[in-house]
């Protein structure tokens, strides 16, 4: 069972895998594991996951069986589990919570050379309204209080598998990241009763310097203090807290499929992350919270400065960043 | 000249390099930059590097000449520059600030191959009283609230340099991870008239799970929440809020040393961060901030979920960590 820890300092989570450990063996050959070879998400290999928990199947084709589209199983080597009650305890000062939680993986193609920045927008559409539904599951199980959703594209990235997929954790906590956004966008509510993400919606949308692409519903833009080069902000134009509640999952789609096609144009098929940031499940409704989703692009190495600091340096300033993704990753550019 | 922005959210500041901005094709062959070869760091080449600011030379040689033991210069591409005045500004919602700052290189050792864990306990002494001098230096500048000193062993951990060496960065704020730091620290004094860290030493001692090393005057553990496998902390026992006013670096030097010897045994030489907090410019005296060292091995990959959430998943619990280093890494133990 994993369990939870707070830092008794500034009261960060840490998720403690206490019952399989790894020993100072286990990271010797971990830079060099394998890639290629047998991929459990492929078609065919069904019986190598957990059963399926969700599916796509527009032929009518039996669950755990090829002809999916679409395919959501339990994570085989789950961060948190779903099987304990949740329990909390101390010892002197220090606090712990039993690691309480859930973790699925949505294999988002069933082509193992298919990135998403190759899909259709429907094939894109299809992986956003998946996430909406697994949150909705999620969020009657009383235990949770959040579910982080995100998606590690390419090993420097963090990618074990190479086969197109996203995860999803729920967590009995709000994460810290998450909170802090949450605490500065009150903070800000309380002082203007405007959302602090609609303030900088706006601006962005009179300045023009940081737009890099846009709908009517649907914004994407390089946040002012972006921390990395490339850092791309997709966001519903309209005041929207909770992920799980927006409709129109096709103008998202396109809009996150244009940011990545750039990315993959621009930057040459880039490792990347994209983050889910939601209101947590105890404010649906948030007047001051904003959902959003972030492309993180991984083309920097974050060493002991910003490890020590959680101060970043960009070397890329955001209206470069949005300038290139702009002129150079158009549809009609050439690929290189 | 850099400029410092503030994230509108959650009021993070972040470096953006507003004049030698990166283009995407310069991050394009960034993973195979070329090691090895010419070392501007090495004796023989000081003419390579910006002028010394400071030096070990036993044998009474000139500045910027062979000799050194131990030499500090400014780095030659500096994060933030001393040359200009602190200025603010807002841009509608915006904050922004001048890259005013400093950034400093510690040269550890004239031999290209030696590493920090093969230094004698003076050698590494001699690095602690140089860190000191220099934070003793940059607080006399007005402009600055805090320095962050650090040091990156091996490339996965951010070295660009294969020889030994640290930086040093004066802020003209104070970073979000010692903020934090110091507010959950204040929070915890204001109700227990105790230094959370003084507990924490106090509960480590008596528990004697998690501690890997100590002399009277220091102890290293394994912190309870520790965010990655290895993490080990190097604090004095006394309170003691201000590195710079420390005394006896030599027992700081043994102990330090000793957790290096033994993470580079039992871990085989790999990739770590050495970070350094101490307590803000403005409360050197703080009866609640205890200065210390974060030895953090970059084991394991930061991924989406990290990104997302600040939440860790940390796959060996300190206590085996600890117990790992105590006895797979004495001076007796052979090499592997």
């Amino acid at each position: 069972m994993p369990e939870l820890r707070k830092d008794p300092i500034i009261g960060r989570w840490v998720i403690i895998a206490t019952e399989r450990g790894k020993r100072p063996s286990d990271f010797m050959g971990e830079v060099a594991a394998p890639r290629g070879g047998f991929c459990p998400l492929c078609p065919g290999n069904e019986d190598k996951t957990p059963p399926e928990v969700y599916a796509l199947r527009p032929d009518g084709s039996g669950p755990n069986s090829p002809g999916w589209r679409l395919r959501i199983v339990k994570n085989k080597f789950p961060a948190l589990v779903a099987s304990e009650p949740l329990e909390h305890g101390q010892v002197g000062i220090y606090d712990w919570m039993s690691g309480v939680g859930d973790h699925e993986v949505i294999i988002e193609t069933p082509h193992h050379d298919r990135k998403m920045a190759d899909f259709e927008v429907s094939e894109v559409e299809d992986v956003l309204i998946a996430f909406r539904e697994r949150i909705r599951v999620a969020r009657q199980d009383r235990r949770f209080q959040y579910v982080m959703v995100f998606k590690n594209h390419g090993s420097p990235a963090g990618a074990s598998l190479d086969h197109a997929h996203s995860q999803l954790v729920a967590l009995p906590i709000v994460p810290k990241r998450v909170a802090e956004e949450v605490q500065g966008a009150k903070a800000h509510y309380l002082e203007t009763k405007t959302c602090i993400f609609c303030d900088i919606i706006n601006q962005e949308r009179t300045a023009q310097v940081r737009v890099i692409e846009h709908s009517d519903g649907f914004i994407a833009l390089a946040p002012f203090a972006s921390r990395f080069p490339f850092e791309t902000w997709v966001l519903p134009q309209a005041h929207s807290a909770s992920y799980e509640r927006e409709e129109g999952y096709g103008g998202l789609a396109q809009v996150l499929l244009g940011v990545l096609r750039r990315i993959d144009r621009v930057l040459d098929d880039p490792p990347f992350n994209i983050l889910l940031h939601t209101s947590p499940f105890s404010e649906p409704d948030s007047p001051y919270y904003h959902w959003h989703l972030e492309v993180i692009p991984k083309l920097t190495k974050v060493a002991g400065f910003e490890w020590g600091s959680g101060f970043y340096i960009n070397p890329t300033p955001p209206e470069e960043a949005a300038r290139f993704l702009r002129e150079g990753g158009s549809a009609a550019t050439p690929r290189h």
